[in-house]
């Protein structure tokens, strides 16, 4: 849903747009660019946009697409290059939050996202809006068990990387990354489940230089991605 | 406002707190800290704090503080260090992104952040609690105008960077950071204002590897940030 998540999908991806559903007098030029491209547009009351969206700031753009594929991590290491950064996510509640860590991964060049449907929220059109599309484009490892997932990544040869701020960790300022990493990031409050922390190979942290002490998951992390984008893994 | 930003502020300088103001039956362990510290609990409709905070996400929790200071560029120069970096604001609209831009500069720890009172929102309650509290800790520099804030810089021998997604820029992996920076920052859609890329020494973008081809301001901010601070000035 929204004109950003939508302008991305025509852009990108416009054959995986099954219909839009907006209100009869909705000025959009994307509605025309949908109807140039046979897209379907379907006129509804606002609340039923409301209703379908499971949110009320759609923007009166609500896009029905192709049925989203989820990998299982078995999937996921089938194709795995040699390279790989995966972003796990654990207990993150808040989907702005989400969606922002999805979106950072993309742009960053993670290979997947990985998190489990019963830790936090799950991949709402809410979430969808707030990764501006980047859902749509990022392979989405969804599992019902973190744990096993980090034991299949371990097992081909994946190091365990856990976000936990503390001056035991790490400094990601001066982290040897492996070729092949799963960074696992939690939420602001809850932070990482201890089983998922014992399972990390190693722990990494951003020193803080102020007195506030902590960033918000979303800019911590985009900050962990740019650092590992740059040292390179090896 | 805020429960966060209270906290904090409770916890590192609670003699700025002047008054505290709350409804009759809010419960927070805050309430008693700040009765323990002597600090005045008035209360308040809630209807009354919303007008005082200029907005209902102030979770009954409403601190009167002592008047902020804000420098103007040739206070802030005065005690400059001879290494400094500082973040610059331009058309940042968003009051969310304003606060987590302030936030991050706090927690990489910037000199100081300065923006125009006339481009962009201004410091408003809504913006500090984004902040988390952060606004309490970092120098801010409120000016009229950026242009004139950007050669005050100069004159002292800042170098002026501006953050533009282009691939003329300069990649922010292999960026040489000076001792002294002013790193200019805008909003996702207007960007930064002609007359200030015009004014900058260099400019800066952060390689894209997805297909969205750009990140939230406070997720790519709070990434410049963390390559400053990892490959250090020089």
């Amino acid at each position: 849903m929204g004109t950003h998540a939508l302008e991305e999908l025509i852009r990108y991806t416009p054959d995986k747009i099954l219909k839009i559903y907006t209100v009869q007098n909705k000025k959009s030029p994307l509605i025309q660019k949908a109807k140039d491209l046979g897209i379907p547009i379907i006129f509804v009351p606002e609340a039923m946009l409301t209703k379908m969206a499971g949110s009320d700031s759609h923007q009166m753009l609500v896009a029905h697409i192709k049925g989203r594929t989820f990998l299982d991590v078995k999937d996921f290491l089938k194709t795995a290059q040699e390279e790989s950064f995966v972003l796990m996510m654990d207990q993150i509640f808040d989907p702005q939050n989400f969606g922002a860590l999805i979106r950072s991964a993309e742009c960053f060049g993670a290979a997947a996202v990985a998190w489990s449907k019963n830790r936090g929220t799950d991949l709402t059109p809410v979430v969808a809006k707030a990764s501006s599309g980047a859902s749509e484009f990022i392979p989405l490892i969804r599992v019902s068990n973190l744990a096993t997932a980090v034991d299949q990544f371990k097992e081909d040869g994946f190091e365990i990387v856990a976000a936990i701020l503390d001056p035991e960790s790490e400094s990601a300022y001066t982290f040897n990354f492996s070729p092949r990493t799963v960074l696992i990031v939690g939420s602001e409050g809850e932070g990482i489940q201890p089983l998922l922390r014992k399972k990390a190979d190693r722990s990494i942290y951003l020193p803080m230089a102020g007195r506030i002490g902590s960033l918000n998951v979303a800019q911590a992390t985009a900050a962990l991605l740019a650092l590992f984008r740059r040292s390179g893994p090896g």
